[in-house]
């Protein structure tokens, strides 16, 4: 699966993804309002909002973007039927051709993040038979509880084809709080935490490489380009996921340090900035709130602009 | 909430919490051919079993514990009708009057964590209504993303009553490659990362108290009792949950520093060793497949007798 992401992104010349994080607020009205007159003012009635909301976007941009990367959070706020919308959205980015990172952010230990990596990533026995839960292309993964955390998924990349991003810095601004601690290694020398994350992770994927890339990635925030520069060195055979872009601050003459001089190995990801672009005010007076799929469009094209003028 | 386990634990003199953490492989036979005779070998057939499988162990339990613990990986796992399984396990523990510790190891940051809050332990306002999606009464929180992750967490504990249990030492034996790394203080003091995490969750805590303990607690393995120890010092305030009894070779005469001098502060969890004990040698003569949860409600008084006579 990374073979692919990286031959979309070529395809397309567009390292980005697109953040499918809907919040009701962010859903014009005419598309609640039908929604509400099929299900009422409930979950499913939200969940049928949240999926018109989606599918709308994604027939605006696919041609333009590789990946999309739906935040589960966000649907599970909305219950089982919320659930239900992310599953929905995942299949119909992936009949649209799209690579669906799930962001997830599961980890826990031996058996239950192999459980966790079957339902996200890969199969589930069932009788004599075997189903897949979700079946999104890569998942997001937390990698506080160590090797047997990750390991599970790594077993079921391998065996599917798929892949992971390993969070290592995040974007918040709180993230400092742990990841950015010194750890003093043998030697006497203190690093953050996070290049000690950014070290497993480039030793997780060294068995499991694609053509040029491991299916082991990482979560570095565009919010932190010096230590997306440092990173960058640590993990080189890893693809490096960017949030931060846009809504969050960080900005596209930031971003050079995340790729590779081959001009891969990193994809960022907006969200708010191309989902909501109907309510920002670059956008709202040329596109009416029932065209707000036209604003993302537009918003995809503008992104694309800003980073090939300002990282190639 | 805090207060309703607190209260719980004593009235029943139980200490412990049954994870309902099911496999298929856990699930006897009869119950899976039943299953599949109406839905196949399908993920509806899977979560049909599992949904009848949780219902038999809990109406065996229920009146000898405070609180079950479903871990969703093992409901992701089957897709959403798992998750919708994981959600009538939810709903019908509560109707019993167990207390919900949903293990969901989420996190993420600002808006997203909020999400996962509203979702799990919330409400959601959809038009002019307001909605639960899965209400647990406590839910598991990964820490990695520092303080905007955990804030909005305790934010809808505060509104709803509810509470968090936060992964400070983890039970698996990987645990210590990021959790036991040294980290020096200002005063050139080294410690080890969870202790520093432990004391966030005493800081995080301490302005949601409900009578004697917090609504914040924290996730300390009972294979670690040394780590325990200091830790519960740490966080005087925090109701500790200890998995890894049993299975995986937590002892209880290991369970001492975990609790106060009143009694109380730990609930310890076991999973398969309640719920998969009519497979045990130790249970599977007595107790045919038919009466798994025989064996299970054998298992849970067996595990009270070994904590009340080895801890207290």
């Amino acid at each position: 699966m990374i073979n692919k992401l990286v031959s979309e992104i070529k395809k397309k010349n567009a390292p980005i993804v697109v953040g499918l994080d809907p919040t009701m607020a962010m859903i014009p009205e005419h598309i609640q309002k039908k929604a509400f007159s099929m299900y009422g003012e409930t979950l499913e009635g939200a969940a049928e909002a949240i999926w018109e909301f989606n599918k709308e976007i994604v027939d605006a941009t696919y041609d333009l973007i590789p990946a999309v990367k739906p935040q589960i959070a966000m649907y599970e706020a909305f219950g089982v039927p919320g659930v239900l919308a992310f599953k929905n959205t995942v299949d119909y980015c992936k009949e649209k051709g799209l690579v669906v990172i799930g962001d997830v952010k599961r980890g826990d230990i031996g058996s239950t993040s192999a459980a966790y990596a079957s339902g996200h990533l890969g199969r589930v026995q069932i009788g004599s038979k075997f189903c897949t839960g979700f079946d999104e292309d890569f998942a997001t993964v937390n990698p506080y509880l160590g090797t047997d955390g990750i390991k599970p998924f790594v077993d079921v990349c391998k065996a599917e084809k798929k892949g992971i991003f390993v969070l290592v810095k995040t974007s918040n601004p709180s993230s400092g709080e742990f990841q950015d601690k010194l750890i003093e290694d043998e030697n006497g020398v203190k690093r953050p935490f996070y290049e000690i994350v950014g070290e497993m992770v480039d030793k997780w994927g060294s068995d499991c490489m694609g053509d040029a890339y491991s299916y082991v990635g990482a979560v570095v925030g565009a919010t932190y380009p010096e230590m997306g520069k440092i990173l960058r060195k640590i993990m080189p055979k890893a693809y490096i996921l960017v949030p931060g872009y846009g809504a969050q601050g960080g900005k596209a003459s930031d971003l050079k340090p995340y790729f590779n001089e081959d001009g891969l190995g990193a994809i960022v990801n907006s969200s708010r900035g191309i989902i909501a672009a109907w309510k920002n005010d670059k956008y709202k007076d040329r596109f009416a709130s029932e065209n707000f799929a036209g604003a993302s469009r537009q918003a995809v094209i503008d992104m694309l602009d800003d980073i090939r003028s300002n990282v190639f």
